[in-house]
């Protein structure tokens, strides 16, 4: 347990008091993880997401473990000029990520490559925004191999840092153990500057010094 | 209640991981806070001040209720060109704003002016970055006198909107009900892009459209 429910329900309410142009794509996509009970990072964090980029005017943003693109859609429409790299392991979440922010308008500004994230990242130099939404026992892993794609000032942005609340029992398991010792470099790390947020299951967000 | 506390404390601990270059002062402030019973956003939200200042990158940081200056170390520590005004009615507040800012080489950054932060506020044109932690029931009549000062693209960042809770109730009272109708109108409002963070007591931050 991270956040109070209520809290969460208050939240909530708030964000649908937000108009948002295609109201329906996103209804669709939040509709089908609620139907397959996919792991999407919800609506809160999607629009922080949005807020984040429009602060930042990356040009580049590249995303480990897209899924079927509910985080990149987010990333894209915040975005002016520049562009989004969704990653995935699975054909068929990508097929699906193409159709939905092909419906949004937003296919031009994405580039959709099926494989390892984190060696999909490798290809990118000067990257703006990393998003970590893969394996969560690779994250020490994945951001040691990719520091050095990232652009001076540029963010990293992980999802489920808090992972259920899990890190802060006793005895975790070895995946939380990992999770921990991401969260624990990236805060003693002289190279980042480093904030935990408890928005749903904690996201991590860290500057590049 | 928002958080749960051992939550907090996860993240308080991972905080204090960070070496911050001048600590002590740091330090001294905090501690100033608890003796006093001075309420300060705290280092959780302080660093997620820096943090978002540093990705915005803004020339006028103009605080409406500065206290003795622990948000404005923050946001000054941050700015790399540019200043922060700081505004507070009570002088002896910020006769230590400016001995802290001053021990920690930030004196330079700040402007420190004495008076109702809102009518103070209204003497600059294009902030970048407008933050609210005056009296609470004062928030929406103060946004709406204030927005025209802020640029395009300009960031609202205010303190308490969760206010400890309180607008979880059935029955709240005349300052909880005013805090809602300002998260309220910051999530409806076609001129603004909003979201809530649950660190601490709640931040709204919201992106002038």
């Amino acid at each position: 347990m991270i956040l109070f429910e209520d809290v969460q329900r208050y939240i909530d309410k708030l964000n649908y008091l937000s108009k948002v142009e295609d109201e329906d794509i996103l209804n669709q996509m939040e509709e089908f993880a609620q139907k397959e009970g996919f792991p999407i990072v919800g609506r809160s964090v999607g629009r922080f997401l949005y807020l984040i980029t429009k602060l930042k005017n990356p040009k580049l943003i590249v995303e480990v473990g897209s899924g079927y693109g509910y985080s990149a859609y987010w990333f894209a429409k915040a975005i002016s000029k520049g562009k989004v790299v969704l990653t995935d392991y699975n054909q068929d979440n990508l097929d699906k990520a193409r159709i939905f922010l092909s419906k949004a308008g937003l296919i031009e500004k994405v580039e959709i490559r099926l494989g390892n994230g984190v060696e999909i990242a490798k290809d990118y130099k000067n990257i703006d925004i990393l998003f970590f939404d893969h394996e969560k026992a690779k994250y020490l892993d994945s951001i040691l191999m990719l520091k050095d794609n990232l652009n001076s000032g540029g963010l990293v942005i992980a999802d489920n840092t808090l992972w259920h609340g899990k890190v802060l029992e006793e005895a975790p398991d070895r995946q939380t153990k990992k999770i921990k010792e991401f969260n624990e470099y990236m805060f003693s790390s002289p190279e980042f500057f480093t904030t935990l947020i408890p928005l749903r299951d904690g996201l991590i967000l860290s500057v590049k010094v």
